[in-house]
């Protein structure tokens, strides 16, 4: 099977991928729009997206692709996200001046970088792809922020482990496929709608399941692009499809609103404290 | 009145800040954080900044600042984002190779530069910067892309007018004070809330203004630093302050949530189709 991922090998999205197919071949791509298409053309078995990060809030590019592909989410893993120092072999801590790595990872070492002024920090396009970069150009100046992986595919040295600012960093992937097979254990349901234009309206979408006792676990709106001031939105509840309770709500939503399409029917990722109830 | 922006004069916001504040003096900073900090301290009485765009989506870090900051909104407005290629005085268009502009706005003129592929489309910080420095360094094979004002402010000549894809693009903008003091004709009110740990919390919050007939325009959700998979929700609806029926629906709210603030009240910019009723 191969997955493709956004990113160089050793991205959180590889790591992401590797947890749910731990044998499938890892396709890197440079952008969103290339894993989609790969998936569409069918290059690919499966693409994995990310879609929401713990501080960062949604990947609101990815809900707006997943609106329009004829993919369907099958999976999903959350992933805590561990920044890690790292040197091409035999660089010395004293020596060194400058960290590169992709600017989110490097807003998120914030006190660490702040704690140490000698190191300049420097935007790189990829967390994976600072390490390749510096090992491959075996700079004796410059460390990377990257995954523990990263360092171990290309040959890094970790010079200090989680250095991220704060340890709720949890980032939540999809893994899409274009075949619409469940899987057996599935629990959860990811469906998207647009309101019509009518007071209350979210309110009333909101009823279908709350008068059912469904439990919501994510609620997000994106805008209608070409329809300004109006908003698709995205939610995940707890449900098997077939069940009447679900099967009941979701024939409900189609009738109150003017779009509705179910995006995936998978197992729910555990974690700590996840699904909240909304 | 001194008005902080993010970015170069000529940005976006620069437009935005005189459509509000004609004769205010504008104060660009780099960053959204730099803006927040000048006010919060003072150094500026007003600042501005993006909310929101019909094509990209909600300007997260922006929402999340807000709750953070002692700052309230004392007034919104709109602004159809309309792109120009623009070129240093002089400037060939047959000798152009190059055009910089910000990344958002490269996107949002895909079409126009994949019917020019001798143009290389390269990132640069700023639209408005973009102008700056393509005039200030002379460049003959070089154009940017950026807003009619930036032409205008760094002499700029426009070579080809409106050049961006959608003509749906809008941008929500926040006039952002210390001061709680309020537009005499306010009709909006922007609030922010975490529900609580409860099945059909959100469906509860909505209810309060669904039960008064109060339509909302707009409801956005942000994930809560340090307490993963929880979110707090920003709505905004139409009413005034002091009116029975509002001040009603806001202590049901303050009521059934763990955290209400108020973060605005101001008057509703005049749009084609805004508000949609939610």
């Amino acid at each position: 099977v191969k997955v493709a991922i956004q990113g160089e090998r050793g991205a959180f999205s590889d790591l992401a991928a590797q947890s749910l197919l731990p044998r499938a071949r890892i396709v890197p791509l440079p952008t969103f729009a290339d894993i989609f298409a790969a998936l569409e053309r069918r290059s690919v078995h499966r693409a994995l997206v990310p879609i929401e990060n713990t501080l960062a809030g949604s990947v609101g590019e990815n809900y707006d692709r997943l609106r329009r592909s004829p993919a369907v989410i099958v999976a999903e893993t959350v992933l805590r996200v561990q920044h890690n120092l790292i040197a091409a072999p035999g660089t010395r801590r004293r020596d060194l001046r400058r960290v590169l790595s992709h600017p989110v990872a490097l807003q998120q070492c914030l006190r660490f970088l702040q704690a140490r002024p000698a190191l300049r920090a420097e935007p790189f396009y990829d967390t994976a792809g600072s390490v390749k970069h510096i090992v491959a150009e075996r700079m004796r100046d410059t460390a990377a922020i990257a995954s523990t992986l990263a360092a171990r595919i290309y040959g890094g040295r970790i010079l200090a482990r989680e250095i991220e600012d704060d340890k709720q960093n949890f980032t939540r992937f999809f893994l899409l496929s274009l075949e619409p097979r469940w899987s057996r254990d599935a629990n959860k349901i990811s469906v998207v709608f647009n309101t019509r234009n009518v007071p209350g309206a979210l309110f009333k979408c909101l009823s279908v399941f709350a008068l059912r006792e469904i439990s919501l676990s994510r609620i997000e709106s994106r805008p209608v692009p070409g329809t300004p001031w109006e908003y698709s939105f995205y939610v995940d509840f707890s449900g098997r499809l077939k069940e009447p309770n679900t099967e009941n709500a979701l024939r409900h939503l189609a009738e109150i609103t003017d779009f509705m399409r179910i995006l995936g029917f998978y197992r729910a990722a555990k974690t700590k404290n996840m699904p909240k109830n909304q």
